[in-house]
């Protein structure tokens, strides 16, 4: 018989995180992992590097959570307490781990030709009472313990590190353990429409949800994700989901975005690798990140050509033609600037479709006429080009950040049409 | 006289926390608000939307902190349990807020251009045992309690929104509130060592600092910071932390790229700056990201004129003039290519350095001669060039951010000689 519910805790170790040096971007992907193979993470705590936190935080989500997925303080230095705390919290003594050993000795010879030092030795050490994951990508073995029915395991916080040890051990092993059904997740992406005004047209669908079937809204960068989400334990179950997604789908049609969890980027790339189409780019406020939104995205050379970063206005010039009575009427930021800009990259790399931009991002360079957060977006092809702007009241990541998902839309809607 | 300890904890609210769809900046940045002010916050803690887990946390954390923020949970859509909960809580009962209701009916009639909804109305209503904190950038109202001599406050998850609530009434009134002394970070910025040399050069010195100052190895893309911490309640204190400090910068001078806790793309704009030196980026493999290091940069445009991305191989010749030839003989990843990327942009550019990137990101591409994450960087000024190669073992993303980060050091270094 299955076990119906595993709710686990993630603990994460480190004062950086504490004082905001580093986001923690591991529990995040941690979770993913687990609601795949039916493990509901309820809690995720972070602790300093101090003995009576961390203590602390093993008792009290023992009590609450039947796994405990611990990352961090496991590196070569002393500011790290994590393994010594463990060892002492489920008992036992201190032992050399041969296969861990062995693995530090080969990262040593292998990738870092450097003679290893006593502190890496002493990476190999573990408590005798746990079982150690392996760690095929650094030199800090993991540990697996059991106490009391309750399963913790330690991970150290390199993120590459810890999800090796994830895909390749934890997660198989928690699987065959509990052999749980999935949580399932149906997601979709929705544009040009805020958070309030989309619950407004889906109240009626949402008041028949039944019970078993969870709504969420998922506002970011001017789009809002729809989830839905129920344990996949029932074959009713899963394919009520699917038939309540289908009925929400039909509800909103006309800012729809994409049926599946993806983002914007994504999605524009499929449209243009489908139709065997190409794209370039020509940024300047937004100064090369629409161009890495798109390079991120494994097999992108498919469809994206390249582009220029033209944020002086000698370079809006010379690489893509924008003319210097363009520039002094009507300045950088403007309708004509950026038409200029998405056909002047577009006859220069032959692509198929283009982007461009031009804003005052801040803190400065705001005018009356133009204040900052003022952007102008361009899109050409070979038929056609549009421009819109847009007036953003953020700071200048977030207003960069905006500008670009607006004008991922903005491309979007204009190859389709 | 002063109150020497107070503990925050911070609750962040939603279940798209713990499923990974949403990646927490909020609390990093709370925190860092926080110890300004002499606040440690010693736990961090992410619950779902679900009622008994938000309880329970509520009653927990008020054990084990004296300040307790919480911020999600408050948008006006259905899945937002959290106001009603807080009203249970602290007991009394909802009212309607005159001068949230009036920010609300505002930003509908000003920015939104919009009849209001119920739901939005709905938002101005908050308990009658709380102080509201408003929200001058959204509908949403902070709440601030009081209850057996601890303080909660609940803000919205919109990170411009909560930002805006800390940064004009939490702080202020916190500050005010416990009249604490800040505590103190002095951070150092390495690279070219990892943790455990880095650790090794400098253990006589650990071993010698005083008990009331911490130190911290933060490793991050080829980089390690170093930080000391200390209460500053104490002048001698904080004298001590700065002599500590200029020792252990005397014992690593030739790793020290920054004696603040900045970014390398900082340090390298700030020369260029200080120099009145101007650059230029040609990108392959990196896409974008090396400009978009820059162009985040608050008046970047003093320094950074622009670039090219050559995704395509016929944009490397097109854009900067690499030999076809040269491709050829070489490939698009080799020494020969990113050279002739660098000059060619830098020519073309008019700039003073420059710098360029070829490489495979993978997952696919990779060959038995150049494997998946081999990366060639080039740099350029008007008298010199040089370029090094990389291999990185990463996913796409992290090979990308490698790429980045090694290659601005060696910008930097090629700038500096």
């Amino acid at each position: 018989m299955l076990q119906q519910n595993v709710y686990a805790t993630i603990i994460t170790i480190g004062d950086e995180l504490l004082i905001g040096q580093t986001i923690d971007t591991n529990s995040a992907w941690i979770a993913q992992e687990l609601n795949k193979i039916g493990i509901w993470v309820h809690r995720r705590l972070a602790v300093g590097d101090v003995w009576k936190d961390i203590w602390q935080s093993l008792e009290e989500e023992s009590r609450l959570s039947d796994v405990i997925l611990i990352t961090g303080g496991l590196g070569p230095t002393a500011d790290d307490i994590t393994k010594p705390l463990l060892c002492q919290y489920f008992g036992g003594k201190m032992v050399v781990n041969t296969e861990a050993l062995q693995n530090v000795k080969h990262i040593f010879e292998v990738y870092l030709k450097k003679p290893m030092l006593e502190r890496n030795l002493k990476q190999a050490e573990v408590p005798d009472t746990c079982t150690v994951i392996q760690n095929k990508r650094g030199t800090a073995p993991g540990m697996w313990f059991e106490k009391n029915g309750k399963i913790y395991m330690s991970m150290p916080g390199v993120p590459h590190e810890m999800k090796g040890m994830m895909l390749h051990s934890v997660i198989p092993q928690l699987s065959e353990k509990f052999g749980l059904p999935p949580i399932v997740h149906r997601t979709l992406l929705t544009a040009g429409i805020g958070e309030s005004f989309l619950a407004e047209r889906i109240r009626e669908f949402e008041s028949t949800l039944p019970a078993n079937i969870k709504l969420a809204y998922l506002p970011n960068y001017g789009m809002v994700k729809l989830r839905l989400s129920a344990h996949g334990n029932d074959p009713r179950t899963a394919a009520k989901l699917e038939a309540e997604f289908d009925m929400l789908k039909q509800q909103i049609t006309d800012v729809l975005v994409a049926d599946s969890d993806t983002t914007m980027q994504e999605v524009v790339g499929n449209i243009l690798k489908e139709r065997k189409l190409s794209l370039s780019t020509a940024e300047s406020c937004t100064g090369g990140y629409i161009a890495h939104q798109f390079t991120q995205i494994p097999g992108s050379s498919a469809f994206f050509k390249g582009g220029v970063i033209t944020y002086s206005n000698e370079l809006k010039e010379k690489f893509v033609d924008v003319q210097s009575a363009t520039l002094k009427n009507n300045g950088a930021v403007s309708r004509e600037t950026v038409l200029e800009m998405a056909e002047g990259v577009l006859r220069h790399t032959g692509s198929d479709y283009s982007i461009a931009t031009s804003g005052i991002m801040g803190p400065d360079g705001g005018t009356p006429e133009k204040p900052v957060g003022t952007v102008w977006i361009g899109v050409a092809s070979r038929n056609a080009s549009e421009a819109h702007s847009f007036h953003f009241r953020f700071d200048r990541v977030r207003n960069i950040e905006m500008a670009t998902m607006y004008g991922l839309n903005i491309l979007r809607k204009f190859i389709l049409d």
